[in-house]
């Protein structure tokens, strides 16, 4: 075993970098002896450095990361800050510095994963990021490594702990959306301002690059559609259990049919209680990989959290620093397939519809109507009345997001349609 | 892109062999593209060369094995014979002659694989076998190398499709195990000869290999207890059902609670329903992990198949000639824990027993002081009486196989024990 260390350092030290900073500590000789060289954590750069950190000498402390990451003799730079600013410049200094990148920040990478991976590559660096998608589950490398032989077509799992919480809580208490919300806050599930995760921003950065990676194409965070799952009601879980289903809030890439081309979306979800994704419960995360050669595969574990995040780091950690001693670097990006990643509308799948209507004669036919004219074929449907209102719920055919959209509106339109209680896709058949 | 092709050899060409060989042709452009080189198939060794094989040339096919891996120009060889020999030969052989191997040989590498990972090493060369475990399901890489830099403490899993879907018939129809065996030898789940798989033999193999991994220690299949699944009866079903339970065949890998051993064992048990891997249905298998940081992951696919093993034999190709291009070797065998495998008498765990005793007073103080002699604590008694017959069901506490064995041979001398029906040990609480 070579005996001069290998020098890590470590940007942020929050609740998955200091785990990050133990492990590397109290696993010291078990991480030497997989590495093949002993790590040596060589600076740590933090925003507040008056703070005590169990276990980190004072002295490896410091403000300025730009000057850690300039250093020189970094191997190894760990970034779990987060967000764009100051990380992706750390991130580009880094691999100017010879160093390699290991990060957990999927917000960056769903937005410029691209040109940071042009970086590693010019300067012969390696990027990884297995904590940046579903946190402990090794999702990245299976993905990227293991179905490098497959062809995948689609993805589709719960990436975000947070709202699952709150899903499954709604599910099984029937308690509304708000009152799910604060529970989870109460219990440190969702953060004081919990926008990315209820709004979807944090599946849909994880969407983008699960897609780019199961299609070897490029999918920026723009091109996921995204729908958050705050108007999710007590009400549509309710209708969902006469379905046989729950609601999931899902990340979901496929491969268009003709497989010329690729979409990717979050949203929330109906799907059925006997699909494996409808028993993932609390704060945990599952992602459901089909392939032609392998089939279904899944992948369950914890989604988030200090330790679980710090696993997926460190694995990274491990393989970064064999390819250093070995001169070698992993596979970069993966994007030459560039298929056009498609809109919204394109995305074909069930609707689940609950109208409030006139409850007088006729209407059910003006409503199969309107499905006709837009070529939306209809599954079932179910009246129910009371004091001259009536509901209608709606389950179609596959159709189209174009298609669904323009009867949606069509059905506004009718003096005898009072309103549209919601609209749920439903997955997972 | 490099055009010059590696070049790569099959050994074997059944229902895997030939998937191989077909996704090569059908998705050479991917292959290329995600290799960074061509992948050409450069010679197919079978058994009998006269059988039409669509898709490949004639010219490929070759009886002599040993001349194919000796030809010196092989990058790759990919081993899909089974069996140990001739295989063991021909894959040290082939690392004589400059090539890396890929290897779907469960038996082999559980018994071998430390000395061909030593003959891979002297050559510097790679010894891939992700499609030994479980098929298709990333396993191997993700232990290895996802988790290289967490403790992994325990590893339980269905590594076996054909008792899954045994069991899972018996569970759902009520059916015996022979009717379950027929039902999944005509569908053909179940080889003619189904002896490997329903004595577990191929789960100790996988057993072996994962607890190899997972603890950085060397456990032979001969280090693995196994017990197989043939005398698991309908009543068995019943009484699982009374607990709220099923019943699997299991590969357990356990690290002590003290750290410093690890047992490895095969054999069938309980497990709540509301455990995941009481709803692995059919022949899918499902692999749980449990780590200190990561916490519980779990892995979900088919286990075995043409496509789904020869997905996961293609992963490994792709990998094997990344790293044949960048002059790189992947993770070879890690030994260094080198923990000693303790033998079953020490596995603590919980039991099932069933006694069937006289129907008189006194009984239940006699079999309760027998536990109690041995250490062993009872969690619940039920007796059930019929015609001066009583049964008997004694579900323990935690303790220790050794503890439970001296119990049911102390029970079996009482003369009011008049059998022991079945002892079933409980997991995954």
């Amino acid at each position: 075993m070579r005996t001069r260390p290998l020098k890590v350092a470590l940007l942020g030290c929050g609740v998955v970098g200091s785990e990050v900073a133990r492990i590397m500590t109290t696993h010291a000789d078990d991480l030497a002896a997989r590495i093949g060289a002993p790590v040596e954590l060589a600076g740590v750069a933090v925003r507040r450095p008056d703070r005590v950190r169990e276990g980190i000498a004072p002295e490896l402390v410091t403000t300025d990361a730009t000057a850690l990451v300039k250093r020189g003799d970094i191997d190894v730079v760990v970034e779990v800050i987060g967000g764009i600013e100051p990380a992706r410049s750390l991130i580009t200094t880094a691999f100017e510095h010879g160093a390699s990148v290991v990060s957990a920040n999927k917000a960056l990478l769903a937005q410029d994963g691209a040109a940071l991976h042009a970086v590693a590559e010019q300067h012969g660096k390696d990027l990884y990021y297995e904590a940046a998608v579903a946190g402990a589950i090794p999702l990245i490398r299976p993905v990227r490594e293991s179905l490098a032989g497959d062809k995948i077509n689609r993805v589709m799992g719960i990436v975000n702990g947070t709202t699952n919480f709150i899903l499954d809580a709604m599910d099984s208490t029937g308690a509304g959306y708000q009152e799910a919300l604060d529970e989870a806050t109460a219990l440190g599930y969702a953060e004081a301002d919990p926008t990315a995760d209820v709004e979807g921003f944090d599946a849909a950065a994880k969407a983008a690059i699960l897609a780019g990676i199961a299609f070897h194409t490029r999918v920026r965070l723009d091109d996921v559609y995204r729908e958050g799952m705050t108007e999710v009601t007590a009400a549509d879980f309710a209708s969902a259990k006469e379905m046989g289903c729950t609601i999931k809030l899902l990340a979901i890439c496929e491969r268009a049919a003709d497989g010329a081309s690729v979409t990717a979306r979050v949203h929330p979800a109906m799907i059925p209680l006997s699909h494996p994704l409808a028993s993932v419960r609390g704060a945990y995360n599952a992602v459901f990989v089909e392939s032609d050669a392998a089939g279904q595969l899944m992948f369950y574990g914890p989604g988030a959290g200090g330790s679980p995040t710090a696993s997926a780091v460190l694995g990274d950690l491990v393989a970064v620093c064999r390819n250093r001693l070995s001169g070698a670097t992993g596979p970069g990006e993966s994007a030459y397939a560039a298929l056009p990643v498609s809109p919204m509308g394109d995305v074909v799948t069930r609707y689940h519809i609950s109208l409030d209507v006139a409850d007088k004669p006729g209407v059910l036919a003006q409503v199969a109507t309107v499905f006709a004219e837009h070529g939306v074929s209809i599954d079932t449907v179910r009246q129910s009345g009371k004091d001259g209102e009536a509901s209608l719920v709606v389950v179609t055919h596959r159709a189209s997001d174009a298609a669904l959209t323009g009867t949606v509106e069509a059905l506004r339109k009718l003096d005898t349609v009072r309103g549209v209680a919601s609209i749920m896709r439903v997955e997972g058949e």
